[in-house]
């Protein structure tokens, strides 16, 4: 059964395992230091135009979250999040587990703003509670949703005024980067971060988030805390060969807008038949809202992700397409609909 | 210049690549729970005889120690290790991040004993001091030399009469199985170990360790800490892939053997020639004490480690072999000695 | 200016400071095995009519709960509190820093009940997010109010039918004991808890709060973490002396119902004003609303905490009364009110 | 039986415990901001002639020592100790609890100096290694025996240069300060150390340890780390009082002298009757090796320590004085001695 259950249930873009096996009977440097690492962290500072950038290659995008946060903040230190934001709802404690507590805020569409983190500067003044200190975020959202420039422009000016660092989980900055809407790029976010990360896992790569930390102050000792947390790979160049291909040209863009295109196409059917959506999502994950009777119809040809109940006779459903999502299953799955 | 600095230089042996090729455009579940880590899982169970093993996947050795022993103990309790054992030396203090503490008493040739573990027991006793709970061991240890199936009976029996865990990292497992003079197997291992671990990273692998549980007692919630910890991949089929192309019929053993025989190439040569060795290492990685003029001279035509000064006129270096290393790369090696 | 700001801005009982006078001249063992903290132990374990119970002696609430939640959990477990408990809300995340997370729910009035924790349970099921495994409530609650033996039975039957340890945080916990409308006793608490503490702090001690684990599967090597966490005290009988003194006859709930009795008398004559108040509480924090420009007439004559606005022309202050509050002062304020 | 087995075997000296019993009635401002610990924070600053150092009051030794190195070092660096070192080896792996592994010399009367830990700095020298960052001494040591002005400037200056914090632990600095052929004094530490600790606890104090921050680095939102660690009272004037009281005047170093003559008549007395010590130490522990059966006849008269076996006939115990040693005790012992 065709599965639209995540971006990551595909393995790696067939150009990332040709380069991986051209260069697998090299000797490489260890442990990120090989030339395929340094040149793929060279591509990326290019595209941001900014040289003065670290890039470390981690595996995963928990492992990238909990590492660049328990590196960044002190003991009492926290870190600001939507509430339905990955860390705090989807890595099992793994920030909780480095020390650190999450502060939350209902966020609509998962965006946040200053005006939904002023209350939290507000109320934590005293060393009674922790001190807010981070701000995290992610784009795409885990709603599908993108920040606008004018939006993190806004949230980078408030927390370089309120001393807050501000850190982007990119896990599916890929597809936000190439949404309909968008206007951020690369460039803007190595302007207006103090980190952030670039997903490699869900857009082609075996596995692979390139960390950029943009903030000087951030940038000391950081290899400590990759080998100590485990995430510093014996054979780095395995994350090292995978970038250096999707950035070399502009593949990681290329297979983004393949997903997003994809889920285009699903959402315009899905409007047209009548239904509503959770978000305003312009990306590879879609949340339509459909009739509990129409999703068991579907669950029998199609894999997907129960999302939540919205009222007693309707649930919204996740959506996801990749960049190895075929048109013709994304046919399918419309055909369906219209069929209604 | 060729390499012996260690046996990760190379990338993934060739049916390695090609299972992963062959397997990418499939659709497989996430996080572990895909038909190829099952499978994995299974046919090592099999070799180790012991249907009932928990088996899960990981990307690295020091991310495989610190969460299986931060899983198995509680908060006071600590790690015995020999000196040189490698969670003590050389993982950023990768345990103690978790918060446990670690024990050492210095080790001949790197081997644990009962007799070498009985003082650390003996002096451990009250509520001012941390609780000893768990041995650590490597094999093949960090010198190169294994276990024999007496002493870790020995080892094992000594940890089950004095409630503590014995834990094997094996992260250079297969050289330690195929070494002359072992009598190990995995069979035994999992008889004997609480849990240990089968390195994929330094015998074929792009990344990869499995992780065997035997204590029924440490199996519980393991995924969330998997997961809290950053180490649950979201395309675990990566590594369930590399393990099923190692144990589906016998390549993890052929590959530690190559691994082996080139090592005793150079070992044969070097003791033909004269020198002593550091440690009795019949595995993969040997440590020739030699003149320090001789030293520079071979640093001019391999990269090599230095291990350690000897006397004022002698260094001991470190060779490792690899699954990769090509017979003429030894034999050019050899020669340099020969021409002595 | 009087202070009704808090529960701890007085010292001792003289009883407490004539026995410390009384015993300081003794040689004493050390790290609370002395004979005062036995007998403490003792005559606690008396009035609960248990006799299996452990009892550890230690300085602080904060570090109660930080020591017990971080002894009773794995690392992926977390703790079910309340929005506005304590360990949330006042603890510099205290909790969060031993490593675990804290899930919340707003309670009305700040009790918990099954019917606020199902949801969680519901919700929190697979090794993405962390196991719901221990809940904390507080009585006396953050606002005052007490549980009934009803509901904490309620809550105690579903703790154990769904595996979670109940925890009650008694830092206020004489005042709630003997707050009018309260049918709980220790005996209740040391059969419907897995664990809970007695507040001395609070309640007339220089400082120390009695932890009682009733569950014997949390008993084990407690007071190892007891040392690790800095919490055993070299002179351990300082904090025995105390407990002796408040539970040797019923000094402890004499203390206690003295500060309802002042609170009582400032509650009747506010309400007789006409205020009302943020929370039902029957102890000796009260939150009456009132008119803003009354609150700063107040506090020209006394100090107490701002609470939170509740409307743009009412303020909610809170009063609190102590063992220690002089009748006299407790007039004064109310002719506060009566003036009005 | 007399008890020589520590100095916190008895309460407090009767000034604190007239000074507690005189402010108890008071209204105090809460956590450490009231005017006793505000006060006798400036009477110690006062002696140590430095305006400019942050000073905050604990409840314990292990305590101290944890907050403080948990709130200095990011999750990489180490804290170096000599083998003996008390966060060693008598703490319960507090220290490691935080995250932070230990790094150990052997150290020669438990004095550490340059050259000892010019090794470490040599061989942590990569990321697969923690960073030393923190030197940790004792003074008095765990042996007894204390640094010369001479010492501490020599590990001062190298810590200076090589970027490491010197802290030093002084949970029996009274008896350090005060002993014979010692020539530092607060002024010194105060200039030398980047922290360091006063122990009240072995001197005299019910509880209660100061500790000094000196670099103005370590300073900032210290408090938070004091709270979330369970470490700032309720109740901070019971700690202020106690140290306004030791300082006003020259009591802390009355009692200190007066543990250290008694310890001095023994020292004299064990030394004519022709025994050795296992350390030099000049302050209120030592420790004479005697033959077994004396300490055997010994040990039916007094209670001490046994601290190791020398040889197969001989032992050494510690003995150790406080501020509360009769003397007619201590000539009780001597007899002992000189029926022999």
């Amino acid at each position: 059964m065709y599965s639209f259950k995540n971006d990551y249930s595909e393995g790696a873009h067939a150009k990332i395992l040709e380069a991986l096996s051209k260069v697998s009977g090299e000797q490489n440097a260890a442990y990120g230091m090989d030339s395929h690492s340094l040149n793929a962290a060279n591509l990326i500072r290019k595209k941001m135009g900014r040289g003065d950038a670290d890039i470390h290659f981690l595996e995963g995008g928990t492992q990238t979250n909990l590492i660049a946060i328990s590196a960044f903040l002190r003991p009492w230190e926290a870190a600001v999040s939507a509430e339905i934001g990955h860390i705090n709802g989807h890595e099992t404690g793994a920030v909780e587990a480095t020390g650190h507590k999450i502060l939350t805020v209902k966020a609509d569409e998962g965006l946040l703003t200053p005006l939904l983190i002023k209350p939290i500067l507000d109320s934590y003044t005293s060393e009674h509670t922790v001190k807010p200190k981070l701000v995290y975020i992610s784009d795409s959202t885990e709603v599908g949703t993108v920040y606008t420039k004018a939006l993190l422009s806004q949230l980078s000016a408030f927390c370089r005024e309120n001393g807050l660092y501000l850190y982007l989980d990119g896990a599916r900055l890929g597809s936000a980067l190439t949404a309909q809407g968008n206007d951020l790029t690369l460039r803007d976010l190595a302007q207006l971060c103090d980190a952030f990360s670039i997903g490699g896992t869900k857009n082609g790569a075996l596995l692979g988030e390139a960390l950029v930390i943009c903030n000087h102050a951030l940038k000391d000792d950081f290899r400590y805390i990759l080998k100590q947390r485990g995430a510093m790979l014996a054979k780095g160049m395995l994350l090292g060969v995978q970038f250096e291909t999707l950035f070399e040209k502009n593949l990681y863009y290329e297979l983004a807008e393949h997903a997003n295109n994809m889920a285009e196409l699903m959402r315009i059917a899905i409007r047209n038949s009548g239904f509503e959506f959770l978000s305003n999502s312009p990306t590879n994950q879609i949340f339509p809202i459909l009739p509990d009777d129409f999703v068991d119809k579907l669950r029998q040809n199609f894999d997907f992700e129960i999302w939540e109940k919205t009222d007693p006779l309707h649930t919204a459903i996740r959506l996801v397409t990749s960049w190895a999502t075929p048109e013709q299953e994304v046919e399918r799955f419309i055909h369906y609909f219209y069929e209604l």
